[in-house]
């Protein structure tokens, strides 16, 4: 039988194990949602009992891994499998993660960053397929992203290569990113920036037309309210998409004068806003890249859909081959 | 013996030819200005003719060079060796170079952008010794920049990776670059911005201590003559400066999380501004990028001074080895 591949995805509110199979399909998995304000070595006991529970619920043994992934949110050092940061867990500081996990388990275990997960995921299963190179965007509440060189993740020197997220595009702006700077792409363009887009354009004298309840709290608008929005053509809602587009628009090009890859992958919660949002990202753009475009390049959208957190963090294990 | 290279540096008013050792050490070289608003093949003839002038000068031939590396401004498809467009160089839309002057030697010809043979150079032969990566920047009348990961350069789909002259950090700016988009880092931050950024405070009632002609044209405020205000401690000289320097770091930052190599290495007409610009750069680069270092970074100096061009395109040579 050809080897499984194992996924852990350690979200903010999800600790999500999966079994897939070389072909990306998944063959079961679990979803725990007890692992916040765990302790670093109740999270290690958490990680392994799914795995074990999933194996034996498959009548399966680790020896039908070919690895376990685990992807994390934050600052990863990958060649230590150390997480340096999280904002998913909790006082969490430079913490072996990977080696901890490893002691429970005879097969390999490897811990990256979440987006660099998502990254593979995509280009081992979706819409990376048939290429070498690619970039995979996150748009939710902030931006991540992964690098695809010659069909390996590109890291740099710490692991924390790709964080196109914390870019500045911006420098004037007037909107601050969790990192503490102004202007970075993930503090104009994304989740993080609704609350205060939505406030700012009500304030100017825009009308909405949701149905806001009064003393609404400004700091609750996220992609999903603006979805409503746009689903009923609210022109605050849009407005505010548009101006989000313009942003990745920007990001995008960016990364293709540095990088200039074939394609550049879309994902997160903010592509559910479809073509409307799509449309315009291309359209930035197309509109500043003109005749500096010199073989095809292609701006496409995650294949995977909402499993693409674990499926990538299993994907991972596919790099030792 | 050991085999030497050979680089040829295509410039605007310059076209020079070294023969250089495999250590770094120039041999003997040979500067060409008559090599504008030449044709194509014109041009291929002076290339072939300086290298064989210069092997006959030295008593060798070609079978003692490694390869002949050619560096040029401007969009090269690298795998090609065609140069897509330059500035320097009227007309030229799609030339084959590389094998155009292939036609005349038995040995490699290597043709790549300007910025990546400047790359090149400094890592094998200057601030870059030592380092498996590196991003190099040279800042002048543009940006130009080169990426090295794991000893090699990184070109991208076409070639044409590291334009992160053209990447967008001031989207609502005044200033626009040679390619029409406003607010590129080069249009904000090189030479190209340098007459503007005169004009507007001079504008704004400042007052410089230089002593111009009257009717001076603003158009050639240059980084010469700003160096020439740094030194008499004009104001007006020190503020663009560090306009500039601010722009610069925002570009490096930028590179730290896009790439997060060890080392940014900077060279270019601009450099010469010395540490009152290269301390503003740092400060600007280190309050963006605080607590989100996690290994040793390095901002360091190009060290092979003018003759980078010319020697980065021999050292092209040497990625065949």
């Amino acid at each position: 039988m050809e080897k499984l591949l194992c996924g852990v995805d350690i979200g903010g509110t999800k600790l999500s194990t999966t079994l897939v199979q070389c072909d990306g399909t998944v063959l079961d998995k679990c979803i725990d949602c007890d692992h916040v304000n765990k302790k670093e070595n109740e999270l290690v006991e958490k990680i392994a009992g799914n795995v074990n529970m999933l194996l034996r619920k498959n009548r399966l043994t680790e020896s039908d891994l070919l690895g376990i992934g685990i992807g994390c949110a934050g600052h990863i050092r990958f060649r230590d499998g150390v997480i340096i940061t999280t904002s998913n867990l909790k006082g969490y500081k430079n913490y072996p993660l990977r080696d901890e996990v490893q002691k429970h388990f005879g097969i390999p275990v490897i811990l990256d960053n979440d987006a660099n997960a998502q990254a593979f995921g995509e280009f081992k299963f979706g819409a990376g397929r048939g290429y070498d190179s690619m970039v995979f965007l996150t748009i939710s509440t902030g931006i991540g992203a992964g690098i695809i060189i010659n069909n390996r993740l590109y890291r740099g020197m710490t692991g924390t290569a790709g964080e196109f997220g914390h870019t500045i595009v911006e420098p004037d702006s007037e909107l601050t990113c969790t990192c503490g700077n102004r202007g970075c792409l993930m503090a104009v363009a994304c989740g993080m920036a609704l609350p205060h887009l939505f406030r700012k354009k009500i304030g100017e004298g825009k009308k909405t037309k949701l149905d806001l309840p009064p003393g609404f709290d400004f700091n609750k608008v996220d992609g999903r309210l603006l979805l409503q929005g746009l689903e009923i053509d609210d022109p605050v809602s849009k407005e505010i998409i548009l101006d989000s587009a313009y942003y990745v628009g920007i990001g995008i090009y960016n990364i293709f004068q540095a990088l200039n890859p074939p394609l550049v992958v879309l994902g997160g919660g903010l592509m559910s806003w479809g073509d409307f949002y799509l449309d315009q990202i291309r359209k930035t753009f197309y509109g500043l890249a003109r005749d500096m475009i010199f073989d095809p390049f292609e701006i496409a959208v995650s294949r995977i859909g909402p499993d693409v957190g674990v499926i990538g963090a299993a994907s991972l294990a596919l790099e030792l081959c």
